[in-house]
């Protein structure tokens, strides 16, 4: 089928989608975790065609840890579906309801999108994850993955299709494979209510070009972490460690650090992120705490590395690290680590980001950790969602106004 | 001030707007109400000058009757603003609370948008509507107006200014007042957060095109209402003659008419539009009801009239009556008259519109009639708002995450 025909069809699920029991999603979640157990296997087998192929186009160790199956991420998919079963119905629910001095009844009711096109890069995850959220929300979804994961998406995408096709109509999740097709899709805003990408910038400044559909970007993560004099000293290290090495290539990921210089313990910070085997690019005050401590550019400040580096500054206050973070925010995520309550209040009041964290890992910006069972991808534009999109950000409302002959 | 500065001293005022004490909120609406009230013969004096350049450019009598202000409405715009201002606090309210297993406490927290930017014809209330709007929910908001309401426009621009300038940030609420501005404002993604384009189709597409930023709609409303063979023949007439008549001119009135063939007393309903002066275009089985019906072309099922005049096609049943509206929606508002709830039921899950209306008139797709104060506009579009935009609809919602200590 032509990338119009799959719209066009994925159009006509919407109506069905949105009135289906919600007891017909559910079927549909468990019979995906279902089979995505019983075919892991093949799964396996066609994942491991795309990693022989990544090897011999030598991608980085990153790009092949993105894009690795294994027995136990699998199984992590199949209980992902699971929990998106689980989370509260979001679709046909009544959010607020009241009645007008003229006896109007007024409900909002949530629904669907209605068909979500979602672009994204080499982990074939997203797959499931898109098709478990769009379930659950009453989206149609059209998938498009990254040629490096070929493989693996249409296996997956096979697995789904074998899941579903009982209990949910033709259209409701369907897979596209050719660059040539995403140009066109981006054209059929007749079509397609919402366009999701996830990925690199080059991928998203393309998207937000050419779409003529709204878009939901999940774009970088330049997450920064504020250390104030006060600091527990007993957590930040840790916290430290963990948003910065635990996972480096994700864009919840620690990329910048602002110690104050008043923090008794700046020492010893650095010198554990070296000893994790992180690469400090620091200013002057930093590089006089530790002589592996590479000098920052200005450019530093502004890079998201995905990798074992780190961007550090001494800052003498908390204004000025709000200003720093001011300029060089990504809108992401930003973290403090102090005590005093009017300094993590200022803070708060003074930052524009999806989530600010107060003394914890900026890992936590994330669906599954915040509770939304699974996310899309983590919104870094305001409108409509902002953070992390579970299947009720995949959701809007409309008005039923239900009367009795009233006219104005 | 250039487009750009205004644009940037707008952007500054947002980090203060935000966490303003919501009382000096509500101290400004009033302050805007006294004002209003206090200035209104030299607004009067303003729009005068509108209506006479209007009678020389022979403006039709629809533009010159959303171009006059009297007395009365700006009386009803004071009291408009101190409605907005009774409306529950939206701008830092804690919207969900939650304790994950980990201990982390997480908190989502209502936020203004930022900079609104906001292109609209004719109609100079809007300026206050905009101001009021953008007030309550934190946000600054840069108007263009039309320029054959300049005169009025700067007037009620300049009353707001003096009534707020000790109250809010300078840059809370601009106005430009050339066409080239909206050029460059459109450039201005960096500074502005959304675009709301209000007006005619060719300012709608003009916005959609050029804008960098978010852009919700608020397009035309092709409303349609549906009379089924049961209806309740009391209200039917008043319903209609309502929704059509009342205001003819607004994107919510009605423009197409399915009379179910079912329907006993269709040839009265014919009678009282042609009685009210309605120029009513018809299908074949309608010319038969009375010999005024001018027969209808395709186009007429899919044009906004925006005047005393309707379509309408006798249909043979609902589905019949859902099919045809499913291929002319403008997704705006959709009506029944009906009384077996299946009938209803199955009307309300098979459109797809920003406000479904059931037994009541068209017209109350409307935010001061829903409840919410007062509208930036009605959104046609799914995404961040779907139907009338109150100061609600102008916010969105960050994540807070608390912690003592948590890593992944």
């Amino acid at each position: 089928m032509s990338a119009i025909e799959i719209a066009q069809l994925a159009k006509k699920a919407t109506t069905s989608l949105q009135s289906l029991p919600e007891e017909q999603r559910l079927m549909a979640l468990e019979s995906i975790a279902v089979a995505l157990t019983h075919h892991k296997d093949e799964i396996l087998a066609e994942n491991k065609k795309d990693l022989l192929e990544a090897q011999k186009n030598q991608l980085s160790q990153a790009m092949i840890d993105r894009l690795t199956l294994t027995d136990k991420s699998i199984e992590a998919l199949a209980s992902m579906c699971r929990d998106v079963a689980d989370q509260v119905q979001v679709v046909g629910t009544i959010v607020e309801e009241y009645t007008r001095p003229n006896g109007l009844v007024i409900q909002k009711q949530r629904i669907p999108l209605g068909v979500i096109g979602m672009i994204f890069e080499s982990r074939p995850n997203v797959v499931v994850d898109g098709a478990a959220l769009a379930i659950k929300s009453g989206n149609a979804i059209i998938l498009k993955g990254g040629k490096e994961a070929f493989h693996s998406n249409r296996k997956l995408y096979e697995v789904i299709h074998g899941a579903i096709q009982r209990i949910l109509p033709a259209g409701a999740v369907s897979l596209i494979e050719t660059r040539d097709d995403v140009t066109e899709l981006l054209k059929l805003h007749e079509y397609i209510d919402l366009m999701v990408p996830r990925g690199g910038s080059a991928l998203i400044q393309y998207v937000r070009e050419h779409a003529t559909m709204p878009v939901v970007a999940h774009d970088k993560g330049l997450c920064h972490m504020y250390v104030h004099g006060d600091a527990d000293s007993s957590i930040v290290v840790p916290i430290i460690l963990n948003a910065k090495t635990q996972r480096p290539g994700v864009c919840n990921a620690l990329e910048s650090l602002l110690l104050n210089e008043e923090y008794p313990h700046n020492k010893e910070v650095i010198k554990a992120l070296i000893e994790a085997g992180v690469e400090v690019r620091g200013c002057e005050k930093t590089q006089s705490l530790h002589q592996s401590v590479i000098p920052a550019s200005s450019e530093d400040y502004d890079t998201e590395y995905l990798d074992k580096k780190i961007s550090v500054k001494i800052t003498k206050s908390l204004d000025e690290a709000i200003t720093h973070i001011q300029q060089h925010s990504s809108h992401h995520t930003e973290a403090i680590l102090a005590q005093d309550p009017a300094v993590i209040e200022k803070f708060l009041n003074s930052l524009d980001a999806s989530a600010l964290v107060v003394n914890a890992s900026t890992r936590f910006n994330d669906g599954g950790e915040l509770g939304l069972g699974a996310e899309l991808g983590i919104s870094t534009s305001k409108l409509h969602a902002y953070g992390p999109m579970g299947a009720k950000e995949m959701t809007t409302t409309r008005f039923l106004v239900k009367g009795n002959g009233q006219t104005r």
